[in-house]
């Protein structure tokens, strides 16, 4: 197990919130959004972090580097309805030569819904494993 | 609209059926499977069949075919509900030079939940047309 | 087939659109957005149409009614991709005792991707069908 | 975090396997299936074995249990491809009064692909926390 970072439950500890909408598509029969629904809303934010710092994911993909998915914990602490917003407030930390993990808090008009960590490698289109690339350190936040 | 077969709702129209249990996942709020999770359902079905008559489809992706989606129809007639096991009835037919169809009938114990027509073309990695690959001719009913 | 409604391809037929980015998640082997992805794009600007109108989705749950997708019907024409904001149009139309339908336009920066159709039903928490809300005549475009 | 159960990668370790074969609707752009479609897996070979052990999901949540999810966390060993038939190893342990883990082995012909742990807390249909029932001790494996 790589997961090393813990997620803080304080928004100001996040540089960057990314809202999404819950969709009906994504309830189940206990009438809130299924857990498995998470996974692409950290997914989501991701890329708009990257986006939002110059680097959208298909261009970084273009350049030949894939950031795989090697481990993924979420904590479920309240559940997510239909047609929420969620905010989803985004971290990078814990960078190795090889990987780097980003932390997630999931807030619904500031009350704590989720947290999460992610644990990522760079690769290439092949799926082998790649040098990370330099600026990526720029987007690791100090204090993460 | 290419759309053209009609599915049938009698089951011994059908020669090949592939049996597909829900998932809570696929669920929603109303208590019921998720109206597009069918869409997945037929997609499974038709692999199923591909794959009984000897053309598993990643071995006709790899020999440089894709099936594209060009068209689907969905009719639901009574709700599908988590942990049922569906039989996915299936045929092939309207073949034209450059687009097949797929019929669907969707049963739990006999009883109708749904009918579909998929449309396909045929394309390569890229997306462009292709002809029409022979082999498929035998696959299509003769009655469909 | 109730299916009726033709959708326009020119987005000066909608009164409104729903703008959607496409996920990662939401990817296929094939390189772009899987078909079924689709589906839940419909209801999810359908949904924002009936907030924008007044009629938040959860609201008139709340109130006891459920619109049950009676059919789907998506026709793709050029494949949506990763990262791409999709414009979807959206009218309501074929208004009848029991049912409407709903018509979608999808484009990305004026290219039609897809057109699409859904035919609803009024009914209870219990899946029983509903007289249709009187409010409901008031949103359907008087062209559509 | 309640995570405390390691899941073993020797798949005589665990007394219950479901195997699910793969979707092409699960893949994604980099051609392998998408690490959020893990997750329903989870799900449906939990849902496996209690029906197995005598006790199906659906009867479970008609006697007033639903067993949320508290916790998941899965780690990414090699990717799984379309087509492919996963082997979904499965152990319940960790029981305490108001929570139970479930860990998971996924293997392709021997091949560890990831592995997984869920924890779970039982609830009544408004959520609110519910006494473990009794028989759910029986299903406990005693060395996991």
């Amino acid at each position: 197990m790589r997961l090393s970072l813990t997620p803080s439950n304080d928004p100001d500890d996040y540089s960057f919130v990314h809202p999404i909408r819950t969709r009906f598509a994504e309830t189940d029969a206990m009438g809130i959004i299924h857990h498995s629904a998470y996974v692409p809303y950290l997914e989501d934010a991701r890329a708009a972090l990257f986006r939002h710092r110059g680097y959208p994911y298909d261009e970084v993909r273009a350049a030949g580097i894939d950031f795989a998915v090697l481990e993924v914990h979420v904590r479920y602490c309240r559940p997510l309805r239909f047609d929420e917003v969620v905010d989803v407030h985004v971290t990078l930390g814990d960078l190795t030569r090889t990987t780097f993990q980003v932390g997630y808090l999931l807030t619904v008009a500031d009350e704590t819904r989720a947290t999460a960590v992610t644990v990522h490698a760079a690769v290439d289109a092949r799926g082998r494993g790649q040098r990370m690339p330099r600026w990526l350190g720029a987007l690791v936040e100090p204090s993460a």
